[in-house]
């Protein structure tokens, strides 16, 4: 047995809580004995849904806490008036050094506030970037920044570059991640001002590989591991990404149930068809860490079923093992908060 | 027979030209008789494409251009130093009142820097945007601006979304478009600083149909008539756009033939895929007006076939018909050039 790692895990959070959630705890505690989850939120609920399980109760806490924040509260409101949410108790465990890392499918508003009002930055960084991974032909990529902090400066992507390429290296196991920052054209001299101003600060890196600007039709080849960009454009791309996706994979859908001979033909395929979209849904690769903060905090997608739980909190646990904050702390030359 | 529309058509530009591009003139002219197309190029290239086909020679004229403006080069330089290039020639052809609109496969950058220096922007437009026709589960959209000036001011989005607006309601025949800016939530508090301040301005807006903010993933679902946004994003997010359905479609025909179940069902659904695929790709079309302009430049896919360069020539001739020009500067309420 390894280190000890300890998720806080906001049980009232999603479409799917409590009862997916509980499920994902108990099934990640199965594949991981390193692993010590803290239920947070109404304790009779979740008592009745681990009442379905046989699991390892020495490593499953409840944390009590009687509110909700609800996805459509402004979130810097909710984080300040909710004292007793799920949300604001599963950050407060992180921040007094109880918990590791926090997991939630919750409000992302509230999370992304929450996390760098209550958990807090590591000193010297300046920004909390979230970066999700998004699934590609070849595999996977790490998109940062899709977070709520748009209008970002040149040195702020600098950071998300080194974090991303620490984080992508480490837990994503990636060797030497390739860096590429968006951009409307292959050429160092295209791009808004933020791209221009930022392209050369990139390239003076040394501790990073950056292979320079990546056109946004190339995102789904997978030609960068790590794609950096301010919020408002890694958030367009993100939900264009899955739009896209979901709306083509729908046409395709009515389409073929659209004659005999297709409907016999999608019979047929169908289970192949479905491995094929499996392999590029944006859930298969866990919850998007935000990172630069004192400890880690992991928003999965709101429709997150067990298994992107389950993903999450074992990615908590290589979070942990990898040293990904000391990691950051050292190869951004910043000393210890 | 109406009014005769004449259109200057780059005879040289793009992965097909000259084959498809001649075939794309010749099948407009066989489906409009007020259509006079003026192909630009090398002429004894041209003349041996045009032996190959019947087509009244009255409507169909040369315009010698020796030099070919390639991809890959300087935009601005191109313009300037190529004087013989079929790009340079054809604005030229728009400038001075011979032709009413010119239509290109070639050198986007070209296209749009020569359209702005050569054939000018109608007083009082301060930026001309390119705007893409992208399709949708219920159509299609138009997205303004994926031009290559980035950094837009609000005042430049006021005016894309009028002339976005006047061109979907006219020329893509969608009654009171629906106006959206691209933005990362749906509240008007949300965004960066240009959406901030663009909101208010669109929302006092009573000549547009102006209905709040669009997020990403909303876009393919059809749910605006008309994307406004800044050119970086816009770019971004048409790139994005091909880019996904091309690698999703590519991985299910490759899964699809993994297995010899499968591969029966992909024969049977496969004329049925194909349907549904190419209701969903950007080339069915026709090529991107740029607005703003005194005359109507269009960038047609650097893959054009001959049937977007058809769809282009007759775009070209609903344009002139509806007196596009006019509504604008009517609409923005500023005085002829």
């Amino acid at each position: 047995m390894g280190q000890v790692v300890k998720v806080a895990l906001d049980a009232m959070g999603g479409d799917n809580a409590p009862v997916e959630i509980v499920k994902g705890a108990v099934d990640a505690l199965a594949e991981s004995e390193d692993l010590v989850v803290y239920l947070v939120g109404k304790e009779k609920i979740i008592k009745e849904e681990l009442g379905k399980y046989q699991y390892d109760d020495r490593r499953i806490l409840i944390v009590p806490a009687d509110e909700v924040i609800e996805t459509a509260e402004p979130p810097v409101m909710a984080i300040r008036k909710k004292k007793e949410s799920s949300i604001v108790k599963a950050l407060y465990l992180v921040k007094n050094g109880t918990c590791d890392a926090f997991v939630s499918a919750g409000s992302s508003g509230a999370i992304l506030v929450g996390g760098q009002l209550i958990v807090g930055r590591i000193k010297g960084i300046d920004r909390a970037p979230l970066a999700p991974v998004i699934p590609t032909a070849s595999g996977c990529s790490l998109l940062i920044d899709c977070g709520a902090n748009v209008d970002a400066k040149p040195n702020n992507l600098v950071q998300f570059a080194k974090m991303g390429s620490i984080y992508c290296e480490h837990v994503l196991n990636i060797e030497k991640p390739r860096v590429a920052i968006v951009n409307i054209g292959a050429e160092e001299e295209k791009g808004n001002l933020l791209v221009k101003e930022t392209f050369p600060l990139l390239k003076a890196c040394d501790d990073i590989n950056f292979i320079g600007s990546i056109e946004a039709r190339e995102i789904p080849n997978g030609y960068a591991d790590v794609i950096v960009c301010e919020a408002f454009v890694g958030n367009v791309i993100l939900k264009l990404y899955e739009g896209t996706a979901s709306v083509l994979v729908q046409k395709i859908k009515e389409g073929l149930k659209s004659n005999f001979k297709s409907k016999i033909g999608a019979a047929l395929a169908l289970p192949t068809l479905k491995d094929t979209l499996k392999s590029f849904s944006t859930k298969e690769h866990g919850g998007a860490p935000l990172l630069g903060l004192n400890g880690l905090v992991v928003k999965t997608h709101g429709s997150s079923e067990s298994v992107e739980i389950k993903n999450s909190l074992l990615q908590c646990r290589t979070f942990k093992e990898q040293d990904i904050n000391g990691k950051i702390r050292q190869q951004l030359m910043i000393g210890n908060d």
